[in-house]
């Protein structure tokens, strides 16, 4: 590692932490780049290589844990949400690609099947959940559940307004049982979420990406914006804090997002786990077999 | 892309691939580098870069087409095989991990569960086969059964003879059904094992890589060669070829396997999926929503 390390200053898990009360989106910066270490775009892919080489280290470590102990090795969880075309996607390809794949596990939440409607609203949530050593990606998540079931009245408020204080409890039970959870709210401004579905819409090579859905939430925004407040107010504790991410550059969203990743495997301060058979026996084994 | 395009001469499906017939492994060279471009290792990581553009874009078709098609957009299966230290997990980080994690669904397979056991060998195996528009990848696979089952013993040899045909069935109902086999045997040479083992047991990082299995499976070397024979030698057909990739250069292997994917996903000449959509009523609708 160079000895200008890029994490020498204010952590960015605490740049982009959501403090405690009341949330107003309007009042965070979709186009802010807190913590960048370069320019800008010029240089954002050689600032995300520059986290490669660590995190690729850290991540071995978290996947080497579960080997030695399997039952009690730490798990990663990365809740990435966000309004459409926020680039849930792109931070998995971009940020998440970086990992070795055999140490990640993604599941994208869409809408719930008769099977999953039939069960508790963190029933398929819990299936999903990362094994020890391992880092979970959340594509959408039980957010959904107090998100577009509050705007489109799918179940009656007195149904969803139970489900933060739920939520709260089961990311307590998470964060008990050694799940480290990277909660990240990906801002998007409405005007680059225009930009985005308008090049959707004129690039042939992206008409599959474009749903008319889409339009239809975006019709929806400032009903969706008061659902994300209140969740993002109501379900912020110590354990399970928010990150807001600013995501009109996607440059510094993918960079953040890896950053914070990083971060987060730093602090769980992952030795190499020691060898559990004898070292100078398999020496001389192995030399028998030259 | 340049034009002068690296796979301009022979495929490397083509240069990889097992003539029918029997199979002796000794006959392979473990050390070649066939179908490179390059001059070596100084300039492997250049060339695996350069396979990268058309990979990703290659890969978004097939996923595209998953979302055109939920039913019928085809899909890939990578198989991996090879002695222990071969690299099948060093070409999933490598090569697997140059492609978008949403499109890969990486499933390793140990030793079978009771559960597992309990079931024909191949039940496991079709749990975990690639949905439409995803890129499969096992490590090691149902050829397990007919390797440590065979040189350890596990069945009779009544069972594991009539599991070749069993293999051959399944592949063709595979490549029927619209999954594109790759299988790649990735072969090391005894020194090279050799050498890792003894690297693992040397670095106090990779000990946890090392098990005293590895040395029990090296001692049964000359019996899963020809386990590996009989293998290659009868399950060869033209719908699932092997291809004997040589894997003591870990650079040439992870190239290699990268352009055998490559390959496989442009045969498939995917175009982009049209929109299912009235373009022109969109732009108006978000027009309206600026």
């Amino acid at each position: 590692m160079s000895h200008k390390k890029h994490h020498s200053t204010t952590p960015l898990s605490q740049l982009l932490r959501l403090p405690p009360g009341k949330v107003r989106l309007a009042e965070h910066d979709t186009s802010a780049t807190p913590g960048f270490p370069g320019k800008g775009k010029a240089d954002a892919a050689k600032f995300t290589a520059a986290i490669l080489p660590e995190l690729s280290d850290l991540q071995e470590r978290l996947y080497a844990s579960s080997q030695a102990d399997p039952e009690n090795a730490p798990k990663v969880l990365i809740v990435l949400q966000g309004m459409d075309t926020a680039g849930k996607g792109g931070v998995i390809r971009h940020s998440i690609g970086l990992v070795d794949p055999q140490g990640v596990q993604i599941r994208a939440f869409k809408v719930p099947t008769a099977e999953e409607r039939a069960h508790h609203f963190l029933w398929r949530i819990r299936k999903a959940l990362p094994t020890p050593g391992m880092i979970g990606i959340f594509d959408r998540s039980h957010y959904e559940d107090v998100l577009v079931v509050r705007v489109d009245g799918l179940f009656p408020e007195s149904e969803w307004s139970r489900r933060y204080a739920e939520i709260n409890e089961f990311e307590a039970e998470l964060a008990a049982n050694g799940t480290h959870l990277i909660k990240c709210m990906l801002n998007v401004s409405y005007g680059a979420q225009h930009d985005r579905l308008a090049a959707r819409l004129d690039d042939p090579t992206k008409h599959w990406k474009f749903s008319i859905d889409d339009l239809d939430s975006r019709a929806k925004w400032p009903a969706y914006a008061e659902a994300y407040e209140a969740a993002l107010t109501l379900c912020n504790s110590e354990t399970a804090p928010w990150h807001i991410v600013p995501a009109d550059h996607k440059w510094y969203r993918n960079w953040a997002v890896a950053e914070l990743l990083r971060e987060k495997l730093e602090s769980l301060q992952l030795g190499w786990p020691p060898a559990s058979y004898d070292i100078s026996e398999q020496k001389r084994r192995l030399a028998e077999l030259s």
